[in-house]
């Protein structure tokens, strides 16, 4: 009973945004600071990125997140405030001025950077920004959180569900920024999730912590795992359902709902991946166990040479095995079964390990779409997963081959 | 007292080599198929690829090499002999044809195949190829076995050298292909390695499953480990010396001189990845171990992003720091310092795990070189390790779009 809504992260009862331009970039028409806030307050769940080298608004918002409540997230992009011998005081001051401004308390606040590292960041383009983002504040502010989050991203990227748990109506909305440095290991670039419905903090987390293994964690664009990833979710319960405690139908239909959401939004950021001009999606069944089928599908999905191939259209299967061969995953290789799907039609490759006769030209047609399936079929078990990737193009070179100036 | 010396696969006493065209590749003018004999027997020893999709001269050759002792190589470019239903058929049979024109055993032979993935083959070749391929043995075919074992590499790569152990002079002479589908797990695509020195089987595999650790095991052009590595050495002890049969000074002789031949190999294929334009060589010392060295100087030279970024000759150093924090490796990423040198100078980029200031215009003046050395300090210990890898480029990706047709 999932349906999906317009909106983003203010589909949620009780839930503002505003996003404006205060500096970070030169561009004054590219929209820099965003802001969600939530009158009522919020179990609130988070899961981030497992790179040594972390942003320092990872560690302010750990911290803040303890108790597992918040009321505001604050994000700029331009500068990932990362390896910046002065970040953590760039991110707490952040928040002080936010909590001052919002009349709340900086523990309530989840801070988050994204953009180059390295670069010093001063406080000034907060100063000047914070005051005015505030007084935007808006029911209608989804699209401006969404534009002001967004660095090398061509798209937008939101997506809002309604559901029923406890007898009332529910919604999730959340909004995700992310096109280069994308593979995440237990999180992703920045996402941010809003629901009114109650939830408490630690099922909130629980929820969170299983959702991210099927859906974030299953992208990749180019293999290098953020310094800044991070995901949260905010529940101000304002939908009025009895508050989630404890495993259950409600529980479940959270979790589907939220579910509903990641995986939109992986899609959305796969899609829009740097350069990339196809949607990449290889679903793994009859995988030995669950790890198995996660391992190989993601495997496919990161391998160079069969992105490459697929942004050349060119229907080179043998990419495909070869990258589960050298994934770790435990699989019959004899076994192993690829088939190639678009809107144009569908063409099997490989049968068995081996090659199967297939028409050059009809794959050519099934492999210039704009969305490609790979699905492989393996021999071995039960287990079955889905990864979402993009194809490897000269714009993915020409976009990081100068990110700087 | 090792030397460089001209030559490659034939600079050791009693090695011949030839190469011909005998139809696995379209063009006539591109040799295909490639045989190196040695008239004396030898102690021969291989590391294989890691990947569970295996072509079928692994296995053969596998059994070959079972006894410690072979006395010819044949290879084929075109096909990789990889993913067909009569893989094995055909291996054998290519074996039983050599072994025949040659008056030698089956068993002494080591076979291997590189191209494509997946696509039918013949005995055809072979069968109008072996009779010619032999009748054009010669002491000076170092050049032809080079060309005819290549595929998308656009340099040949091999190297010899002398030494001396037990008293007498010894050479080692290697031969490399290998561009695209480079990052080799133990072995590497195929390094086919010769000596004249006089050693046993187990001391020769001991030397070389310990010299691809930090060779062949340390390079990395696009992240997929092929289906078809193998590094094979083959010594006929032709240099008279006693032969070497447990550690001491001959042995650790060879094997400096065996680490002088392939780490200059490494050089080479790292140079010739697939659309490279630069050699980037990533040393990292002061880690906590060799194991944390190794793996922070591999994940650096793997980044997608860090190979556009040098490709852009954009000092962007974050990225360096990035692909360590996300590597596994057990740094303190507060003491990484970076800095790029070449031929044009050197320029530190970040110290303490912070920035530092430089100048744009010299660091772009260093990385706009051919060779790029990436120089990682860590504060953490004594391990040090070198990886070799190349930039990322448009030519990368145009290969590899569409390498079938």
């Amino acid at each position: 009973m999932i349906k999906y809504t317009d909106g983003g992260v203010c589909a949620a009862k009780g839930f503002k945004g505003a996003g404006i331009h205060c500096g970070f970039r030169k561009n004054q028409s590219k929209k820099d600071l965003a802001l969600i806030y939530s009158e009522a307050p919020c179990s609130a769940a988070a899961v981030y990125t497992q790179n040594l080298v972390q942003g320092a608004p990872i560690a302010v918002t750990k911290k803040h997140l303890a108790n597992g409540t918040a009321k505001a997230v604050i994000c700029n992009s331009g500068n990932a405030n990362t390896c910046n011998a002065n970040g953590t005081y760039i991110a707490e001051t952040t928040c002080e001025l936010l909590a001052k401004e919002l009349g709340i308390s900086a523990d309530d606040i989840i801070v988050a950077s994204t953009g180059v590292i390295g670069v010093e960041m001063t406080m000034a383009p907060f100063e000047a920004g914070i005051a005015p983002l505030v007084a935007a504040l808006g029911e209608d502010g989804s699209a401006d959180v969404n534009e002001a989050i967004m660095t090398t991203d061509t798209k937008p990227k939101q997506c809002a569900v309604s559901f029923t748990a406890g007898g009332r109506e529910c919604h999730i909305g959340g909004v995700a920024k992310g096109s280069g440095m994308i593979h995440p290991n237990m999180a992703t670039m920045l996402v941010f999730v809003t629901s009114d419905c109650a939830i408490s903090p630690e099922m909130l987390q629980t929820a969170l912590s299983a959702d991210v293994q099927d859906s974030f964690n299953m992208i990749s664009v180019d293999g290098d795992t953020s310094t800044n990833d991070m995901v949260t979710v905010m529940c101000n319960g304002l939908a009025g359902n009895e508050t989630i405690t404890a495993p259950g139908a409600d529980y479940d239909a959270f979790c589907e709902a939220l579910a509903a959401v990641t995986q939109q939004l992986c899609r959305g950021i796969a899609a829009d991946g740097e350069g990339a001009s196809k949607l990449l999606t290889c679903a793994v069944s009859g995988a030995v166990d669950k790890a198995a089928a996660r391992t190989s599908a993601k495997s496919v999905i990161c391998s160079a040479l069969l992105k490459a191939a697929m942004f050349g259209a060119d229907a080179n299967w043998g990419r495909v095995l070869c990258a589960i061969g050298y994934s770790g995953a435990d699989v019959d290789v004899s076994k192993i079964g690829v088939t190639f799907k678009s809107a144009a039609g569908s063409v099997e490759v490989c049968k068995d390990g081996s090659g199967v006769p297939f028409s050059e030209e009809e794959a050519k047609k099934v492999l210039s779409e704009s969305e490609i399936d790979i699905i492989v079929t393996a021999g071995d078990g039960p287990g079955s997963a889905t990864a979402w990737g993009c194809d490897l193009t000269y714009e993915y070179v020409h976009i990081n081959g100068d990110y700087r100036t």
